[in-house]
């Protein structure tokens, strides 16, 4: 595989930490970032040290600014500031610079000036064995598209200048990329790469804030990767991502999320075997929720069907939707399994997009399940048919209810930080696709929410998140887990939490004759909700019915659910 | 004073808890926003008794959506709609309904259908003793100005039809609002106000999530009010705030900062008396960090110069800086007191303002100082001369040494969704005016800074905050306090945090020879910055020299500071 290399701004933390991140995710190299040498107490010497010890090059210094194109009179503070950079980078042991096209008010328009400085430049960087990377900013003040820096880089006539290429840059402001792959491959000396979503805002605050890494947002950086990669560049694929929620993230996590977007992007992966369909999800049953998580499962037509051979789990089960409960551990989805084709496969696509496998402790009698851990927690089973049902020993009762169908999708509440890791995870892992997306006010904040889904929809998985993290002044329960069971009759459910006559008047006023469930529709069918309370401050069961071929997961109704969830327990609470 | 109105969107929690907090804050009157009534458990009865017992009205019922100009085949889904929400109205026991301007893709571009059709709905309102305010949304399909509204709402010429102007969506397109002011007041039906930070992005996204109160951002709330209050407008002042903050966020704590922004809008507030400088800072003084700030103080310069008569209070000074050290209080910046020439008056427009009056336990040996309490929790004391000084026996040191010669500034950190009520605070409460604002990348993630000023810059308060609250990762301390004192002479300090030879190297390329400070410049002269570790997790001493005329604050040398008073504390703390 290419080498793979991160900047220090990706990252939070000091220089230290980072670089650290950086190396415990496999990454082979990084970006200096300016600032974050500027602000560290290790000297030049410490860092290269550092870097080296831990496995790593240096494969770029960056920014150099305002450098091409500057008024003759003010090039001989460029050229002084240039040569202390050249120190710099000999101290650091890297010998390539990256020089961004300049965004200073005095700027001259002329390419042959800025060809004539940059040639001088590289001669500087030559006179050390070092080259120059020179990258159009988006928003360069004369400079801002990658066919005007070439056409520069290629006036200049220099072999130590050549193009830095970022995907941010250039995808910010064209689709049409392709001549990219007609440009010599020698004289492409770096590639940045960075997703972002397709956001209507000015493009400096669009790139500062809100960048991704790749296949986490909107465009294309599957198609650019593959064109620069036609020129036959040679060296790292490298991510240079700003972005306000990493900035201040445990930079561990992110950098391992940041390495799988590029193990993501590179493709040669072991391909995502088909799934057939979610076996079980498996709940913790915390001391004291038990009884209610048992009510809930029985009112809904559940049957305790099957009990563990060597471990307190209960197996609950009705049509195809099996429930296993896992005394102990804290009230959560705290697994599911899902039907794979090839489980080794799949475990083997999760390992090499860097999910944790997850150590089984296995007796002789219990089926061989491969699983992984997903970066929420959540372990993710792997299985080809009903065998690891022989590790339970039947109880008597039998799965006959008609009620329930089988688990419709399995709702699983990410952590603020962690919305775009955990959609490029299960996304990636699973071989899955984005399906619909969200985001609502909540009683106690906005709320984004992510569907993905397996190609014929037998697994879908809706991810929520709140917009911000929040405060003290959120109540405990805000975003709780849920597992959706699909019925053929909403109607007969029972003993649900009941949802308001406003939202129904609401309904009546708009047309739709409805009286017991949450409503929604698309162009292709409609769709009705209940759901019980939550039960140990983190998880519900939802009953859905889909008529026609409705295919969205009723978001719009969030909000509704969660104030009446939360009117349930104040009122339970106040013995009302 | 006008009569003052909340729309129930503006605050977090379930509807009754949004109805307290606005009640509580004193407010008249609210808007009920449609998505909290429909959430809401409670029937409309319930709404309107609760609305009635805490002393409130119900001034507007909004929005309703795709009104006029509707295809008429899809017109009589309209009128049905509208009937059922008269109903609901009417059990609410509210008489106005916001109209917003269509958006739906098959709104016919036809003013006269449009005038047509409102003025039925009228008819039908008016039957019921109701009336619409039309409003024209910036995003309208084919309405987006308020001229545009009124040509419509002038030519459907119905009593019970008339505008809903808001400030958002006329500032949003134009600055140009005087004719606002020769409308026939009459036909003003209701008045929205929100202001919002000038952001060049797309209309809707910048309405939805980054509105603000009045005089927390950058749009003309002053003029665009005094222009609506000019046509003899007698409805309340109704605050329509769409805010990603304010909707996580305590719902007291917001409707207070809400309810203050009004007030400071009326401007019949008791004017702010001059501000003469910074009579003193008191520091809160843990077990245990008593020494190390002592040591600070002394190795600064400063004596210890007298003793409280009655509190284990210690006054410090040196030239104009005086800091109290207040044994038992956290080790925080408690309080600060300001010379004031009329104390009196600046407390009386605190107290209009909403600030916490300070209950002082007073001996009679005390001076009597009028104090109130930020939302922050500092205290802010108003004195006129050197009265207060008299509750201090004098120990005999003195107070001459020549390192220091005043408090330069105060340095406030701010809880993460505190930023713009503090700004608002700070800045209407002392009659200041925003001075130098940044954005900058600390080692932790973004940081926001705001820097407030009286008019001879006496009295200077800067303002932090994380972008983004923190989660597990962020150190304890990425956000202290500080007291920036002011020297005429960088040099002669001694014994702070050493600042990176990086810093200096990078100084150096720029072509600055400075290798003790750091360093920022401006159009009027250059700064210099020093300081101490920081002390009991929570605050830190700066020392800075102006030079020539500089204004700034150096926010832009924060990450430096912040790395190497990290990589200070770590080496402490192992021993280094």
């Amino acid at each position: 595989m290419t080498r793979t290399s991160i900047a220090t701004v990706c990252l939070s933390g000091t220089l230290e930490d980072r670089l650290e991140a950086a190396a415990a995710a496999g990454f082979d190299a990084v970006e200096i970032f300016e600032n974050d040498l500027i602000a560290s107490s290790d000297s030049p010497e410490d860092i290269r040290r550092r870097v080296a010890d831990l496995g790593l090059t240096i494969d770029l210094y960056q920014p150099f600014r305002d450098a091409e194109a500057a008024p003759p009179p003010r090039f001989a503070a460029v050229e002084r500031r240039f040569r202390a950079k050249l120190d710099l980078m000999a101290r650091l042991g890297t010998d390539t610079i990256l020089v961004c096209s300049s965004v200073a008010p005095d700027t001259v328009d002329d390419d042959a000036l800025a060809a004539d400085q940059l040639r001088h430049l590289a001669t500087l960087a030559a006179e050390r064995g070092m080259r120059i990377a020179y990258e159009a900013l988006a928003w360069g003040r004369h400079v801002s598209t990658w066919e005007h820096s070439w056409e520069i880089v290629r006036r200049a006539d220099h072999p130590a200048l050549g193009l830095c290429l970022d995907s941010f840059h250039v995808l910010a402001h064209t689709e049409a990329y392709g001549e990219i792959a007609a440009l010599p491959g020698d004289r492409v000396f770096f590639l940045q790469l960075a997703d972002a979503p397709r956001l209507d805002m000015d493009v400096l605050q669009w790139s500062r804030h809100h960048r991704l890494f790749p296949l986490q947002g909107r465009l294309d950086l599957a198609g650019f990767t593959r064109a620069v990669l036609a020129t036959g560049y040679a060296g790292p694929l490298s991510l240079e991502v700003f972005n306000d929620v990493f900035r201040q993230a445990d930079p561990h996590r992110t950098a391992v999320d940041a390495r799988r977007s590029l193990i993501a992007l590179a493709a040669d992966l072991t391909p995502a075997p088909h799934l057939g369909g979610i076996a079980f999800a498996e709940l913790g049953v915390e001391p004291g929720t038990g009884p209610q998580l048992e009510a809930h499962l029985r009112t809904l037509g559940f049957a305790h069907t099957g009990q563990h051979r060597s471990k307190p789990v209960q197996l609950w089960e009705q049509g195809r939707a099996r429930i296993l409960l896992n005394a102990g551990a804290p009230t959560a989805i705290r697994a599911f399994a899902l039907e794979s084709d090839d489980p080794t496969a799949s475990a083997r696509r999760a390992s090499e997009l860097l999910a944790q496998p997850l150590p089984r402790r296995r007796r002789e009698s219990e089926a061989d399940l491969t699983a992984v851990t997903a970066p929420d927690g959540t372990e993710v089973f792997f299985c080809k048919g009903p065998a690891w049902r022989g590790d339970f020993l039947p109880t008597g009762e039998n799965a006959a209810g008609r009620l329930i169908k089988e688990i419709d999708h399995l709702g699983l509440a990410q952590p603020f930080d962690r919305y775009d890791e955990a959609a490029l995870f299960y996304r990636s892992v699973l071989g899955m696709t984005d399906d619909e997306a969200g985001e609502f006010a909540a009683p106690f904040g906005l709320m984004r929410t992510l569907a993905i889904r397996n190609e014929d929809r037998s697994v879908r998985l809706s991810l929520s998140v709140p917009l911000l993290r929040r405060g003290d002044w959120a109540p405990a329960v805000p975003h709780p887990q849920h597992i959706t069971l699909l019925t053929s009759d909403i109607t007969a459910i029972e003993h649900t939490v009941p949802i308001p006559a406003n939202y129904f008047d609401d309904l009546a006023a708009r047309g739709v004759r409805e009286t017991t469930a949450l409503y929604d529709e698309d162009g292709h069918g409609s769709y009705r909700q209940l759901f019980t309370p939550v039960v140990g401050r983190r998880v519900f069961f939802e009953v859905v019915q889909r008529v026609g071929g409705y295919r969205g997961y009723g978001f719009a109704n969030d909000p509704v659910r969660m104030a009446a969830q939360r009117h349930e327990r104040m009122a339970s609470a106040s013995g009302g």
